[in-house]
């Protein structure tokens, strides 16, 4: 073990402890150094550590603190309601969360948007603008159906962090990562089959599924380790599923990171059941740990892995630039990306492998995971200060997504109803379920920076929730 | 009649009666409007006029003059072959097209690229350019699922010159007119059903028919009036169809426009038989006349039309942004867009909307179309020069796309194979047919600017084309 490490770990461990608590000052840097016999850098490090575990937080010229306290909330309960493969419902919900055009004066905290205001994200725009004046075929003409080569090159390299060997021919870009997943969908499946999903699950890929004529089975899956393999094995005996669609790492909406092990497991079991597995990485790179955990692809070696992501969680949606590594149905996914939209937009895609060569994409991302790790401890005191006693919480290792459960006659389409007077909207539980279950759930954004105005609307929120608990009493 | 349109049919006239020859120098400004009596800005109207119609060419300088000769080649011929529903074949060709990077040193006389070095496009590179450096949501955010309010607008208004009026909250912004035609399909057809489409048609709907499991059946295309009704009304007492998928102006890759009587045809018979229309108007902006021909969709009172297009072929393919006025799928359309791509791009509609509102889109059309009036003449000339006798050449009235038919023993494909070293590629018949027709057929791209480098191309593929032949023999 590295010597950072090892000091991180023994000062962990005093704070879990108690030798130091909530709010405490940390010992300074220098004392660190002397009392260890280590050098300063060595300590910065270990700090680090800490801070992407979210067990100190850094102030400005005051040194490493113990967290507020954060008196632990429940974790949401595992769904165990009966498992059969259902059609897609929702869309209407989902469709009200979609049809809010930027810019408009509503608080969406529903939505999937990552902080867009970070200094480090300059370099890029530069590269748009510089780019996007050039009156040359490179980013007026159509490009090469699998994407520019210059970026499959970046994304291959990218990937090398999360254990993946891919060479960047293997690689296609598409049209966010909503491309990849459906591609990934109907390269695999048919209208009419089965595909096993986490539960609670990313909308999008259900309401894929419904668009497609497929059927969803929702999978019991735990806040902290994502789906149950038992489960996943009965269902695996018991239906014919075709494919296991899962965000194992950085769950939308649970934040959980699967377990390397399970992640091992899970790609047996595809293997035993020669079922493919879609696995969306979209929040991988936000993972609060460094370095990030690794992918069930990273294991995969007979190409049923299709791996979906995008850079519109780490940098920014409107780019629209997302890719595919899709093992042994790159020739589908191919014809698919074809017929879904010819090809992608050329000046993002050079404007992204300009960034991320340059070595802007690291720093960048090293600034989010520990602001949005921030974010999660300030939201979560939030909530556990604005929120009725029993709201249960989920505890996010990576992203910027809340799950918060309430007592189960609770209506989150109700919430967002009586929010609508205070321009404040949160995502309903139900549209992260086929079969419209999770009404009692809500989703809650923390990417934005933490401000007064920020607090105020969790406590409006808070407070509409206690309400209308009250009134149903 | 308007007075220039009067004098513009003398004129006309005078020159199909061959008065003035091929090569002549018609009569000057000055001296029409003291013959006819009216001011010089009518006889220069009437100009124009004849110049969208190809009957004159204007020198810089010198006035205007009659376009050299074109010795009528025979059009190609009507493929009447037994019309039965088949699946879509030829996938592998078409990969070869879209498979090479921009900037490759082949030159891609098969490709369907516009001319996109007029100095009118300069205000929307700005305008990229300058949106693309701002850091804001409008740009970097996830947009509305129907796309940007203000791009709609323009695009409504837009459509006025089609002889639509279809509110903006009726259009769906697209990446693409890919992404529109693909909408379209799955919105009115199910796996299993049949299509009915003109013949030679665009590769990317008979891929599209392929990948999502329909049909296609293609009917009997006339080279100058478009598909035989006759012929469709046949094939709709026949088969259960479900759509009819058509590119009625400025076709792909015929380049006929559609007599409007057979448009309100076609409609009729699509009420009377109860079948969706797909009507593709991409190159409708590119007719060689003006006003531009009215789409079908401007005929449709029970919304079954849906109209597809995109900026790609009157500006530029890598912006990807494209549009679908969906009629009575509008819904339908919506969740297919967002399961697809999730949203489009923000930063190209932006800047797409600022060029368009500022007035820059009509005089980048009047100059891309008369360019492509002269290149057309061109490109026939060369073809005629070139080409073996006995060579067929359709005669387009929009768009920058030459159709050739050979030999019926030539092979296309053959073609390619033999331009290899001479790193010139030209679109092969077979991948505009789902049955793979049209071996002995090939499509040319003349949008870019003739000049001496593609003349010699154009020499080449034509002795290379009789090379062939010859060894055939
Ligand atoms: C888990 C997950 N996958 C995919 C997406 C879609 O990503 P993109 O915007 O790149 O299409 C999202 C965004 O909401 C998501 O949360
Ligand atoms: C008739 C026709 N429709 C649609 C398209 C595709 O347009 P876009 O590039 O906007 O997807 C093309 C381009 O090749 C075409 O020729």
């Amino acid at each position: 073990m590295t010597l950072y490490v090892d000091l991180a770990e023994q000062l962990g461990a005093r704070i879990e402890q108690g030798l130091y608590r909530p709010g405490d000052r940390l010992p300074s840097v220098r004392a660190l150094s002397l009392e260890h016999g280590v050098s300063l850098s060595t300590v910065q490090q270990a700090y680090r550590h800490l801070e992407d575990q979210g067990m100190a937080t850094p102030r400005p010229k005051s040194g490493y603190f113990v967290p507020p306290n954060r008196q632990k909330l429940a974790l949401p309960k595992i769904n165990r309601s009966v498992q059969r493969p259902v059609d897609v419902s929702q869309w209407d919900n989902v469709l009200e969360l979609i049809s809010i055009p930027p810019g408009s004066d509503v608080l969406q905290l529903g939505r999937g948007m990552p902080d867009i205001s970070s200094p480090t994200l300059k370099p890029l725009l530069r590269s748009l603008s510089r780019l996007g004046r050039r009156q040359s075929v490179a980013e007026l003409s159509y490009g090469c159906i699998h994407g520019d080569p210059g970026l499959r090159e970046q994304v291959s390299r990218l990937l090398l962090d999360s254990g993946c060997q891919i060479p960047y021919q293997d690689i296609v870009i598409t049209t966010g990562c909503h491309e990849a997943l459906s591609a990934a969908i109907c390269a695999t499946c048919q209208p009419g089959d089965i595909v096993a999903v986490d539960s609670p699950s990313f909308h999008g890929v259900m309401q894929a599924l419904k668009g497609f004529g497929m059927k969803a089975l929702e999978l019991p899956t735990d806040p902290l380790t994502g789906i149950s393999l038992e489960a996943l094995e009965l269902a695996l005996e018991q239906w014919p599923i075709k494919a296991i669609q899962l965000t194992p790492t950085c769950n939308n909406p649970l934040g959980y990171i699967m377990p390397e092990a399970n992640k091992r497991a899970l790609l047996t079991l595809a293997q035993r059941y020669d079922v493919a597995i879609i696995e969306d990485d979209v929040y991988g790179e936000l993972a609060y740990s460094y370095p990030r955990p690794r992918t069930i692809k990273s294991y995969d070696d007979d190409g049923r892995v299709l791996l979906c992501s995008s850079f519109s969680k780490t940098l920014a949606p409107g780019l629209r630039v997302g890719w595919i590594a899709p093992g042994r149905y790159l020739q589908k996914v191919l014809h698919l990306k074809y017929i879904g939209t010819g090809m992608t937009a050329q000046l993002p895609q050079l404007a992204l492998a300009e960034f991320i060569e340059s070595g802007h994409y690291e720093p960048h991302l090293r600034r989010m995971r520990s602001q949005y790790t921030r974010s999660r401890d300030l939201m979560t005191d939030w909530v556990r200060r604005y929120f009725p006693v029993g709201t249960r919480i989920s505890q996010p290792h990576g992203g910027f997504m809340l799950w918060l459960e309430l007592d189960s006659a609770f209506d989150s389409q109700r919430l967002n109803r009586a929010l609508l007077p205070h321009k404040i909207q949160i995502a309903p539980g139900s549209i992260f379920s086929a079969a419209g279950k999770y009404r009692n759930c809500l989703r809650l954004n923390y990417a934005a920076k933490p401000d007064a105005h920020l607090e105020e609307a969790v406590r409006i929120v808070g407070a509409t929730v206690a309400q209308l608990l009250d009134s149903d009493h």
